[in-house]
């Protein structure tokens, strides 16, 4: 039985194969986000799905904590992007899972955070589509939610952020992301900059020279949720700085409800013992 | 021991009270996403305070099957906005929070989607930083990705949807709500408006006027997650009027990545047995 969606177990799929082969229904996959890292921070139905899995295919940003979570003999693929070796391009890995499926396994592509915020699950879906495979999608805690949860900075808030806008730092070698600065420099909302650490000095000077004060309160969260995160509530003028003694995977924060933020402490007794080195 | 944060069991805080009274240590309080309703969309460490907790204080959107994972003898409190009896304001909700904590309860907040995605919990949190009580924040899965996962269409997508922006429908009785809109009116971005369904007349007129192509894919999606979930996959031009087929909670989602969007077999059904009516 398909894990965690009954409803879609329908006799009329059982597939009788002849010359030998054992009689299965058609595989199926399910792109599952895995939160932001904290195992805790799957949801219980993400948990149920993994439980059942055959086949994982899972990013660089998913834990061993929550890969130990899938079956012993489910076959485990990462799919990280490496420097030293082969990296999957986006047609691998999408040719990966419909054939899987089309074997008759139980796939599960793991994403951090929600599979359809900067993860590329809709290309997986539409390649599913594609191939008449069937796709189910877990959506999962994104890491701008565990970030401000952590921080104890909420990213709407009465009166100071009426709206909160999720971006991509993530920009070809060697240029500049391209966004729509001017929109984000209106006050009075929240940005959210995911993989922006290694552009945090063009992000926050094309925000400024778009018109966002650099007095707007801003915040770096490391690692968020995991043992290891860091936390630094800085300023968009000093956003650069700070993001220089981070080294990822990280969100950047722009935005006037981040004056609530609060560094932790691991960041700021880290601070005082570089500073005092 | 506080569930799913042993970390902040410290000792020092065990306090002996005089007088015959017990000893304990200060309460808390837990702001919790509760996720979009499916009960499987609670995350594990969002059970496990839910099921440690002693005062569950909730909104109307969260689920009997949710409330129904507290310990019995936890006492719960409805919060629900009502028309036809008291509902009590964001300060009573801040005082009743923490006056809770402060005689030495658990206390759960229990929030529809994330706590901090229109959720109030800002308010919430500052009200227990200056009653000087420990305040914790447990993020969910807010209705925006849930809605996505359900009707197959991502928020963001390679060419189509660069950023995601969530703001909400709602507005001072009478008024339009107050939004940017020229700035939702650019395109290759996705637009979700919660608690929009009221307005969305206005709402799809005023992103038309500042430019957006009324041939803009849109969904709307009624009740995310749940049993009774219904969604139909519509045009920014058509909005307005599949908007009033539906009576909420919903999410209005406008971009062109809502062209990957499929409206559920219960929305076409009841359309097409309402139109033979």
């Amino acid at each position: 039985m398909p894990p965690g969606n009954d409803k879609t177990l329908r006799t009329d799929r059982l597939v009788v194969l002849g010359g030998g082969e054992r009689a299965r229904r058609p595989g199926q996959v399910w792109l599952v986000g895995a939160g932001p890292g904290d195992p805790e921070l799957l949801t219980i139905k993400a948990l149920k799905v993994l439980q059942s899995a055959e086949v994982v295919v899972h990013d660089g940003l998913v834990s061993d904590e929550i890969l130990a979570l899938a079956p012993p003999q489910a076959r485990r693929i990462s799919v990280a992007k490496r420097k030293s070796r082969h990296s999957y391009s986006q047609d691998e890995i999408n040719r990966m899972l419909t054939a899987f499926a089309l074997e008759g396994l139980e796939v599960v592509r793991l994403k951090g955070g929600d599979p359809f915020i900067f993860g590329r699950g809709g290309e997986e879906l539409e390649a599913c589509r594609e191939a008449g495979v069937d796709c189910h999608v877990v959506p999962g805690v994104t890491a701008a939610l565990a970030a401000g949860a952590s921080a104890g900075a909420p990213l709407t808030h009465r009166g100071s952020a009426q709206a909160v806008t999720f971006v991509t730092g993530h920009a070809s070698q060697g240029a500049e992301p391209d966004l729509d600065w001017a929109s984000l420099a209106r006050p009075n909302q929240t940005v959210v900059i995911y993989m922006g650490l290694s552009q945090a000095t063009a992000i926050a000077g094309r925000l400024m020279a778009a018109g966002r004060s650099g007095a707007t309160p801003a915040l770096i969260v490391e690692n968020a949720s995991r043992g290891d995160e860091r936390r630094v509530a800085t300023t968009l003028l000093g956003l650069a700085e700070a993001a220089s003694a981070l080294k990822g995977p990280a969100l950047l924060i722009v935005g006037e409800a981040m004056a609530l933020a609060r560094s932790s402490e691991t960041t700021v007794e880290t601070l005082i013992r570089e500073a005092r080195a």
